[in-house]
């Protein structure tokens, strides 16, 4: 790749990975039957099926938050809640997106590190049963969370066990589920079909596509509707091939792994170079690709004239920084030079 | 272009047109904010300022149940109705995705070929005021047609005169409004500020793009709450660029206008070709770039063999042939024989 | 009663049944909790339970728009289609709440005489399956009808039966299925339980209560989280046994018949007085207790003065007057009279 | 009043008040129009103009949950968010009522004592112009609160401030506002218009009627549009003179005032008594009609087989006292001898 100045911003600051700009070029060379009824759909379907199990169904969409919204459309009814925690996307970053789709109540728990625990779901189920309360449906969770930890693969069977014994579905939130799946060293599988999830939003955007994100159910009959609600939910795409291939090659050669498991070296040397530095703490073990410290927010301001990021938490100087897998050594080493030079001007 | 079998059945079963790769392959190169804070962004919204006017507002979504529905979104309250034909895009083809989204009541009003006129909705108006019905507050159209028609400007004026006296606003769904504008030898800014439009969906997808549609306002007003509706909406873009530059490469050189008229040219050489031939029957003027024809049944599902399309109305055994930017002469001429043919083997 | 002047622009014009107040008064001695855990609502459900069947489970609600959209509600998916006609109150009378509420289209059926039959439903169904289109799922028809009409036994068992072998539900909103059953001679239970209704809204209000309307349920599975969605919905009331004894005494002692009857009666009176005067013509058969008169308009005009009423279609000058069960010979001779005078202004 | 058994549940087990009944009774007399278009609707609504002002407009609806989702629909845009405590009634007690019918996410606020204070609200607004995030745009609160607190007209003000010159609105759920006006000794417009409140639910239901509550707005452009909102939210009442003659008693000769400060002084009273009982805390000031007490849970258990009534928070063993305005001093009495008897028991 040529040289150009990398923004830790965020993952969906990066380009299109080679590897699928050729899918989608390569797809691009006859006519065929739109909303999905097509080969390229067919084909890609079933590779989610080698890699998630022959029990998944996927269905494609064009983006996080349209995945989130109508996966949690296809096991909720208006009346129920979603418990999740109080820094996950859907409660924060979809403006509303769920509860004016579904209808139904977002519960947000305060976490420490981003994952939610069977123990701070417990005090929420009194209430079930009960016709004046929304009634708790369905737990969403975020693997890799969105303050960069990673649930373990027991973490999450605790969750699910939890969830099922009281009626509950478990819905994850996958729009880094492959740096989880890096940094822990298993399949996607093991995350999700294994872990007793029953629909995943399936990221693809944030690990090199252009656009594209996926809906897996591990229950077809959870399933059964959902065409409907994608549709009604302004999620299907007509040349659904240009999604489809994407996924496909994405899931071709461990791509997404790859891809993945740079953006977590990238972050891991990141976090390495700069956890030295005095006057900076990195606040959240660095298990994926966002590496979170506290700094002085002089600092903080000249480097962001340099290098654009977000503040994460105002009231403890928190700083989110993202690591995506177009990134290369000599980034991060020029970023930290940034670090360390707005650190001594201080 | 390379020989493979053009499909009939739509005209988003064709490829994308190789200026818009192109573009997507340009844009790749470097790594831009998200969510259309990115000079491809600000560039393309330039060029629909140049194209539409200066008082024009764009944004850019995924496609056009998106498009239609964030756009009546942002004009509607839930208590109002949306008057359009019992044939449009909205109404039949979307799932049900604005009554679910705005809450509003569609009215549908049935057409012989597919465009409203005041005198069909006047009628309508009496309940305006009154707390017991929905509130009429827009008229949607669709330019062109889903008939393959087109509005001239002199009736697009009548419709918002009639619109703007009533208090009502006119939402136009141009899908493939590239078409109309090609039909009449207008600009696209003729067919929409200048003719009274208050939101238009302007499609892309349709005329060579591999997905995205813009939402334009024609009254800053309107766009001033739009950015959250359409967050809340599922379609706001992360890597919005990707969108950005296949619209600035469809405005650049007029290839919208290239693309379309080639469409349209297609459907008129086709309509010449079929309207000979005994037991077809053209059924709607060939504005655009679709051709309705009434033929035999028997006729119909042997042509359905090779080339797949759909019945349009089977009480009056019709059917709809679209054609697309990415056909040629030999194209129809080889759908032709097979029509010929289907039609001497009955 | 004592003297006053009837209107006859609604039944829900009238009072409160003597009876019914008496009920209320007796019930106002005591603390009893409340959202429906008190003696007096489980003693009003025995007696629905009594009247429309042992495997009927009803819900009390303030009102029919409540009754309908909370009912409607139970049985339905976002991205389905309720069948209606439209002239139904779900369609033109309640300002779009189906649609707010439920998510799902109405598809509005013109007819004569505002009864749906299977042959104008059939033509919808071609679109089930498909993605793109809402899934007609609930005919909801109107017993007796917005136009004064009532289905008979056979008509509705003809639209459930064609409804359930189609896998539909039928929802009636019974606002006035107490003048059916009066005029067919017919139980409650066998216009509904009998004759395969899945969902009823039971009328209360029109025939002599001061509020509250009965949601009734024909298949316990339907109704088994109605109790949210009725909640959910605002129609759950605190002080629930002011409206259970009005409905208990409105089922004892027939007094729902006899309200009924009286009702129709009038009608009846009123459509064999008018019928005979000339430039009046009686535009529906006159069946519970609605009379649909064409007459001059500026008759209609020097009538309403006096009179208060509403025009039904404009178009055909077409007028509805409404009977109610507390009305005497006297008042409709009354009402006589002064149409005669204002025929004879003319 | 007879002797029964008075309940501490809450004070929806009361009964109507006599004089309401009275009114119910006089008022059924003749026929007048319906939804609001007779003259005791207009009679009551003069009323509360010279209660709460001459630019107050307001509303009668069915019940609270009604009147709350009802008048934030009139104030709120669906990608916004509604600030309110997280032991509202809208939060904890509707169902989700509100997030299914405005679509607006509901923002708790963990209390104290019940009640907001700006400082609580500031770091939620530096989303504020940002398209990812629910756009805070009301804050609600409950008057007297949910913990039988009553927020002071200077804490009021204070909110109301703070709200306005932030563009917030502010809404006050007043289902007991007539016992914080009895506590506090000011008039009812002391506490809303003249305190800068925006809308009110102002309650009738708790306070002595059988059903209904008023939905007010203090500022005549929000309230508009408000009639469709109202009827499409099936809060629109047919026989309107039933609810509007309960108002217009209520406000007649101080009812509410007499009504309220009678459940106030019961509810003292209670405390009074029960303070000095070793094992039983009072948790929260007794300002309005509620007592919350922790006792041993045995000891609730024993009581509530005799008396039902609600846990409040049973990680503190925290129960709810609820007093009414059909409460006289015997009762306290025996109630308080039956606390005494249980907490013996023990």
């Amino acid at each position: 790749m040529s040289r150009y100045k990398r923004s830790f911003a965020s993952d969906n600051n990066a380009i299109v990975h080679p590897d699928i700009m050729k899918a989608l070029q390569e797809a691009n060379n006859c006519h065929v039957l739109s909303y999905g009824d097509d080969p390229f759909t067919q084909s890609a379907a079933e590779r989610f099926k080698e890699v998630f199990g022959q029990n998944s169904e996927v269905f494609f969409v064009y983006n996080g938050t349209g995945a989130n919204v109508t996966g949690l459309g296809a096991i909720t009814m208006p009346y129920q809640a979603v418990i999740c925690t109080d820094s996950s996307h859907i409660y924060v970053d979809e403006c509303g997106a769920a509860e004016r789709f579904i209808g139904c109540r977002l519960i947000p728990i305060p976490t420490e590190d981003g994952k939610l625990r069977p123990g701070q779901i417990q005090p929420l189920l009194h209430v079930l049963g009960e016709q004046h309360h929304s009634q708790p449906a369905v737990i969403s969770i975020t693997q890799s969370t969105e303050m960069g930890t990673v649930y373990k693969t027991e973490e999450l069977k605790a969750l699910t066990d939890f969830a099922h014994s009281n009626n509950l579905l478990v819905h994850m939130d996958g729009a880094r589920i492959a740096n989880a799946a890096a940094f822990l060293g298993t399949s996607l599988k093991a995350l999700t079909a294994d872990a007793g999830i029953d629909v995943l939003s399936f990221g693809g955007t944030k690990n090199g596509l252009m656009f594209g994100e996926a809906v897996v159910f591990f229950n077809e009959k959870l399933a059964q509707n959902y065409k409907y609600i994608r549709k009604q939910g302004t999620q299907l795409a007509s040349k659904m091939r240009y999604i489809a291939v994407q996924f496909e090659a994405l899931l071709t050669n461990q791509l997404w792994l790859e891809n993945a498991r740079k953006a977590n070296d990238m972050a891991a040397l990141l976090a390495n170079e700069v956890k030295g530095i005095p006057g900076i703490r990195i606040t959240q073990p660095v298990e994926a690709n966002g590496v979170f410290v506290s700094m002085p927010v002089a600092a903080a301001e000249k480097l962001r004239q340099e290098y654009f990021f977000y503040p994460w938490n105002t009231d403890k100087n928190e700083y989110r920084w993202m690591t995506s897998f177009d990134m290369e050594e000599d980034d991060i080493m020029e970023f930290v030079e940034a670090v360390k030079k707005a650190m001594k001007a201080l």
